[in-house]
């Protein structure tokens, strides 16, 4: 035995040597002139990675919860009117942010768990009234559900609403054109898709989401989250000048830096590729194995995770066994469901090896849970799509 | 040449080979048991480091301007009275932060910047209003200022105000005894006398904050700073369940739990007393030199970090020599003095070494800024210190 387990959950994920390296160097000063050209460097690579040449990055030390909190404080006023499009548990965390800092939320909801509004509902809420931002989640990270992003965003820019994208579980992994699909605000964090240790909350605002943010009347009510400090900074990193607010992680983003480098030598569509190739392959084997998934069609299912219920007369202790067969998974997140199904993350630098190491695991799983299929039939279901 | 300098700022700062390699080891999950257990030591090694045995620990990603948020953001209901011992920028800052979340807020100034205000000052500041807390900042870290805490904080205590001590700079290098010096809230950032690079806000909330956190009658302003998150999940840690709110950052709570063993292996004592006499033999050097501090007088100095003035003809560029000659050094950071002193952080893990490695440095650096010294003299004077 190794004496470690794959992580396969959706964040953290499984980091390159090279980011791991990255993360163990020796630290330097916020502002030497290497780490301000690292920093500089990563700001730009985000542009490319978010596909959002004209936005404005900034990298803040927190997780992709504060991304979250983030966005909403800067561009919310105490009265704005915002909409939130609800695929489950962090659509439910972004209304509760947005009230936070005095939005007036209206929710539209997912006919089920496991779904997504559909387009037409979300169309008639943007008519009904005025709404000053709209938030999507990309991919619900609790059940795995993934939106027509791409048309979403447009009924927002239709209807002159700011598109705000919560791709905490989507950036660098599913896919996303910021700029050309019209959203003026996407968020993730650095252990997803991104593929850096947690610690990093990253965003890229469109020209219209800093916009209104000059334009608020009334300070924001998040100290620590504030534009109006942070902006100054990256603006500084970005021309190669030192500058200060808080520490900034000097380790994590230059770990980010690396990272963002080596998702670029891949490229933004053979990344989307694969994702989805990897992805199809894990669910190809899931459903081989008789196992139901919590979206309720395939056209719902994110590329970046999936969540499988358990099957008949298994529960939890299926997750034990996996791992102790080599592959650390997920238990459920959304209230309703948590104990009937789990969660596998395969986003990132996760590789076809990963991929099928993950269901030998669940296979042997099952199989102590006394549950009956065929050996192997799973693996075979994932590498018939791996070898075409 | 190594092609690497000591870091000698007042944070980020060196760090040990143990906790770096923690920050590189391949990251696991936020509730895998090994992570739980971790966790869950860090915050118990955390209440023995700030001397705080009843308190309560918050570990969260984020920097230090943070951890003052996070304590704003909880103490604070709009219209509460506080009073900020002054002792300069990072002070002004904490004036700002309160007064974010609604405080009217009372200064006591310093008298001239390398001061401190008098205690008479601030006993009278106290007697006059009643305020629900007061903050001091224990080691200004833009001017190496140090306080008496212990008596400051006495102070606050007998006329009932929350005492709320920045000891971003101090904590676990300067002496500061949380519970016994009646302190209700201390916090700290991982990349300073902590020994863990940048990303991390730490505090210790004693009984008598989390009560008034408690009987707070409005929400919290700020979502991601919010105990009514945090706190059940810095509870599950610490009872080594699994939790969820935001991901922590764990490959530097991992870092932080290695660091902090090897401060407790030390012991609190015995770590005050080296950064005495380490700071006692490096203001010694740049006395031995000719060099001016900005604290008025020796029981206004810190022992983390040192702020000499350049001498006559000297200025900015002494940095990036002493950089050439092998140490990174600090420019000034208060907005009034900044072109006219430098900082040097010697804190943390720091060696005898270290400080004449610094000392060897700076003296290259004067010497090449024409600067007229017998070579060797503050490298003497250290020494002698050093060898008693």
């Amino acid at each position: 035995m190794k004496g470690r387990q794959l992580l396969m959950i959706p964040g953290p994920i499984e980091f390159t040597p090279e980011v791991l390296r990255a993360m163990g160097m020796s630290t330097t000063s916020h502002v030497a002139p290497d780490f301000i050209q690292v920093f500089g460097q990563a700001l730009e690579q985000l542009r490319q990675v978010f596909l959002c040449p004209h936005g404005q990055p900034f990298v803040i030390a927190g997780s992709g919860t504060l991304a979250m909190d983030i966005a909403a404080a800067n561009l919310i006023e105490p009265g704005d009117q915002a909409l939130v499009v609800n695929t489950g548990y962090f659509s439910d965390r972004f209304a509760t942010i947005l009230e936070r800092y005095g939005a007036a939320v209206t929710q539209v909801q997912a006919p089920s768990i496991g779904d997504a509004p559909p387009l037409e509902a979300v169309e008639a809420a943007l008519k009904a009234n005025t709404y000053k931002l709209m938030t999507i989640t990309h991919v619900d990270t609790s059940t795995a559900v993934g939106v027509d992003l791409q048309s979403l965003a447009a009924l927002g820019q239709n209807q002159g609403a700011l598109v705000v994208v919560d791709g905490v579980c989507s950036v660098a992994g599913e896919e996303m054109h910021q700029e050309a699909w019209g959203i003026d605000l996407a968020l993730t964090a650095s252990q997803k898709a991104i593929g850096v240790p947690p610690g990093l909350a990253l965003l890229v605002a469109g020209p219209r989401a800093m916009e209104a943010f000059r334009r608020r009347k009334s300070p924001v009510g998040n100290y620590y989250a504030d534009w109006k400090e942070w902006l100054p900074i990256m603006e500084a990193y970005q021309a190669g000048r030192p500058s200060y607010f808080g520490t900034p992680p000097v380790n994590l983003i230059w770990a980010l830096n690396v990272s963002l480098g080596q998702v670029l030598e891949e490229g933004m569509e053979a990344r989307f590729a694969r994702h989805r190739r990897l992805s199809e392959a894990f669910k190809a084997a899931i459903t081989a194995l008789g196992l139901k998934q919590v979206p309720v069609s395939p056209n719902r299912a994110a590329t970046t995770l999936t969540a499988p219920y358990y099957p008949q007369g298994v529960g939890p202790e299926l997750l034990g066994r996996a791992n102790a067969a080599g592959a650390i998974l997920a238990g459920g997140l959304h209230p309703a469901i948590k104990g009937q199904y789990f969660r596998v993350g395969h986003m990132g630098a996760v590789s076809a090896s990963d991929i099928l190491a993950t269901i030998g695991a669940i296979e042997q799983g099952l199989a102590q849970s006394g549950y009956k299929f065929e050996p192997g039939i799973g693996l075979a279901a994932a590498q018939s799509i791996l070898t075409q």
